[in-house]
């Protein structure tokens, strides 16, 4: 992903500012007055979908979509580049030609090994109050992931730097309706490549206590990071029921997984971690141009990439992940928060209910470069279809701008403020004799003389400050007012927000045992991995 | 509505710009190159909705919204601050205390006048390619209405004039995706308050040719507007079987219709008129603070709008309407694009059908100040939802700002965008073996060599330009280009936009017969009504 290659010396990871002392914290915290409200909405364990699904196949064109899935296994076939996966499939009993390293399998097979994967699991987080059930009518917020460069209002858009990343990482865990730590926030530029991930992982759980991720991209990585969270976790995780760590695996559509991913599969399968497998469509250029043709061949290669996890490691956690949207025709670029990409979400939703999988969506896609209005739009054409169609891990869910080449802190703060809207929205509306006040309504003028209006009632004052959700950024001021603050715009108040929770950012509390032990083995591994080629 | 009128000498409809000679315009069509991608977005004479309604309440929670509506009518009442209106009720059979205007029912007699209501009917247009269809499963997008500033970025704020009106007229018409052209677009300070109505309907009908809206605010209004209708169909209307003008009449909430609203709907019922009847109810000043109340209570004055017209003119067609949002508890003000407004939108669809009535409800509500990102949020917060819940009629759909204080030119366009994405959405995507193209992903590598990549496959050739949306404002390109060409943001390119249908707009034919006969009739209503009281 990474382009432009400015790697600097090498640095210990205890020489960033990952861990202050936790004298100065207490002393910072003392002095502070302000606490900002984005970070004081509740924090939901769990995060629950009353509603109905959004579904947008009828029964027949989702049989379709399924029919043309084994037609495609099963004739076509999908590419395993990577001589240890054909002997994995011929093993499982698919028909594989290791010339090619195509492999075709009975629709039979591939379902009896697609049925073995969980319809929902626990992933574990360091901090057990963080733990997050996927899967059902469960609905969970990630980071962004796989960015290259980022972006503010001050210093604008330039190449990531670790420091940047772990200025994501500390605003991730400043807001309590983001529930997951992603991966590859941006690219710290100035770290190696070939240690990157050992700094990503170490400020993911020294920063934030969240369930965390770590990209599955080749044996040298994902075996890294399976061995780090033993080290967090301080126990063999990969015997445990429940995983602690996953990632994201991209088919390279179309039809095909490239050796990197493979690599991290086997790796993360056999540890019994969090395999996230999203074939990467984009419908007329890695698919021909019908959506109908992409989420058929999404499909197949969602279910085929969920089929050999589950020949390496029956039971092993999966989420199904559907990332299909449109080529814009006239640039040739991706094209996301379209009406393509909402039926694609919502489709994807329905084939994995179809195979009683969890579903992987995402949430602030769009293609603006600055986070003004087409941002927001294109963002909410993926994040509504993306919560009505029950995505259960919603991925990207904040930040992106730019087709995902660019997270900007701004674009961050606004769509946190969706997050919470619908963590309210999704908490659904209570009805009762004491919401519906009927004997409240008999008291207000018209109807009674007891109050003038609804605003000094009792049942209004009590529910004051709780009823509605309360916006950390939106403006609902009179033109006047605003202006008198400076007139300004959302993206400018954002700037704001994040400045502030910066300043306000406490890291959680580590066992003291964990961090010396991970800070040992990423100081070893950095030496160890410098001029290796990780994606073997 | 307008605080600050400051009306200028009477002027002469005919010597605004609403109508420049068919000469002219021929030749500026001969000298025009380029034609907006907006105004080619495709027209849909029926634009339905395939999916499923999007619902909040259970089947129980539905039961308790209607009973408490029961209850209400009741035992608490409606208060009817009209004389000639308590007399309907009384001969319809309602139980009416004539001293406190109030009107009470029985729920039975309540829901047989209801059920007199059309679940669906047809809205006629002068051009009648443009009639609408109102009800089922059928969505229509209607302009703002009830502003009194209009924004745009080179002149900025300022309360609305004629010539801001006739321009939204103009932008109405250039954009096919909007169906009706509503009225009171923006107040025309310039235009004495006398005879304003006048000035809107004569440009809406000479510069539009779409179904459209006059406000019927008191017998004087509603009586003119049903005059000058039976001038534009040159019939008496009022005998025909289909509608060919409605309004808007809002309660007083809490549990209230004030004489203007009841003039209005007493002359358009008797004219056969469309009347949506929306509750404007806002939690926690007008109703309890619940949505639970507020809702109920919404129901109850929609339920008993409804039975009023039904009382005067059995048949007639009316819309149930929805306008229930919250305080923002901290400012006062009113809050828009909120999670319980999307809930109340939501609800108010879920009633109207069980009371077989079409439901109206609304698209670009935010409180911005500016076309920023709050703007594009807090709209998609109202415009999902509304298109989630089958929403029939959805008033104003693009353009406001500011809780509708303001209308902006940039944010028409930006709203017209995601209008035009959900026609897209709604059209449904196709699924057979041509769309499937199973033969075609065998022919692309790496399952085939006939093609490298989707892009030059003929199945993608032939669907080039047609398969996707393609927007004309959303900005795909990469970054540098961005950039080269200016970087600006949306509002910025949706001025360009906007100025260009401005240049290019063409007023629609219009009968020889009728614009004189129309024009007569404004001029001499203009002299009669200087200094009459309009609201009586």
């Amino acid at each position: 992903m990474a382009s432009s290659e400015t790697a600097t010396a090498h640095t210990s990871p205890a020489s960033s500012s990952a861990a202050p002392s936790s004298a100065d914290r207490r002393a910072a915290r003392r002095q502070r007055r302000m606490v900002s409200p984005l970070a004081n909405i509740p924090f939901k364990q769990r995060l629950t979908n009353p509603y109905k699904p959004f579904e947008v196949l009828s029964a027949e064109q989702e049989e379709q979509l399924h029919e043309a899935a084994m037609q495609i296994v099963e004739n076509i076939g999908i590419r395993f580049l990577d001589a240890e996966a054909c002997d994995i499939w011929e093993k499982a009993g698919a028909k594989v030609d290791h010339d090619l390293q195509n492999v075709k399998i009975d629709r039979g097979l591939l379902l009896e090994l697609v049925a073995k994967a969980p319809a929902q699991f626990n992933w574990i987080a360091r901090n057990r109050e963080r733990n997050r059930l996927i899967g059902g009518n469960d609905v969970a917020f990630c980071t962004h992931g796989g960015v290259i460069f980022a972006q503010d209002m001050d210093k604008g858009r330039r190449p990531g730097t670790l420091e940047d990343y772990y200025n994501f990482l500390k605003l991730n865990q400043s807001c309590p309706v983001l529930h997951f730590t992603g991966d590859q926030l941006v690219v710290p530029h100035d770290v190696p490549v070939s240690y990157r991930h050992l700094r990503r992982t170490y400020g993911a759980v020294t920063l934030c206590d969240k369930p965390y991720m770590e990209a599955p991209h080749g044996r040298i990585i994902a075996g890294d990071a399976v061995k780090m969270a033993k080290i967090i976790f301080q126990d063999d995780i990969t015997k445990w029921d429940s995983p602690v760590l996953g990632g994201i695996i991209n088919s390279s559509s179309p039809l095909r997984y490239d050796d990197r991913m493979i690599g991290g599969m086997i790796a993360y399968a056999r540890a019994g971690q969090v395999l996230i497998i999203t074939p990467f469509v984009l419908a007329g250029a890695m698919s021909p141009i019908t959506i109908a043709s992409a989420v058929a061949q999404q499909n197949a290669e969602a279910l085929m990439g969920i089929a050999f996890v589950q020949a390496i490691r029956p039971g092993s956690p999966v989420i199904y992940g559907g990332f299909t949207s449109n080529i814009d025709m006239k640039s040739g670029a991706p094209a996301f928060g379209t009406p393509e990409g909402a039926w694609a979400m919502a489709i994807g939703a329905q084939l994995a209910r179809r195979y009683k999988l969890p579903y992987r969506g995402s949430g602030s896609l769009n293609t603006s470069k600055v986070p003004d209005a087409q941002a927001a739009y294109e963002t909410m054409w993926t994040t509504w279809p993306a919560i009505m169609a029950h995505t259960n891990f919603i991925m990207h869910s904040v930040g992106w701008l730019e087709g995902g080449l660019t997270v900007s802190f701004e674009k961050c703060i606004i769509d946190m403020e969706s997050l919470a809207m619908f963590q309210h929205f999704l908490g659904g509306l209570e009805i009762n004799e004491a919401t519906l006040a009927l004997d409240v309504m008999a008291q207000v003028e018209p109807a009674g003389t007891q109050y003038k209006t609804h605003f000094e009632t009792p049942h209004t004052q009590a529910r004051y400050s709780t009823e509605f959700y309360s916006p950390f950024l939106a403006d609902r001021d009179n033109y006047e007012l605003w202006k008198e603050r400076g007139a300004l715009d959302t993206a400018q108040r954002a700037n704001k927000i994040y400045k502030q929770l910066h300043e306000e950012y406490e890291a959680p509390p580590l066992d003291v045992a964990i961090e010396p032990e991970l800070r040992e083995f990423v100081e070893r591994r950095e030496k160890e991995l410098v001029g290796v080629e990780l994606y073997t």
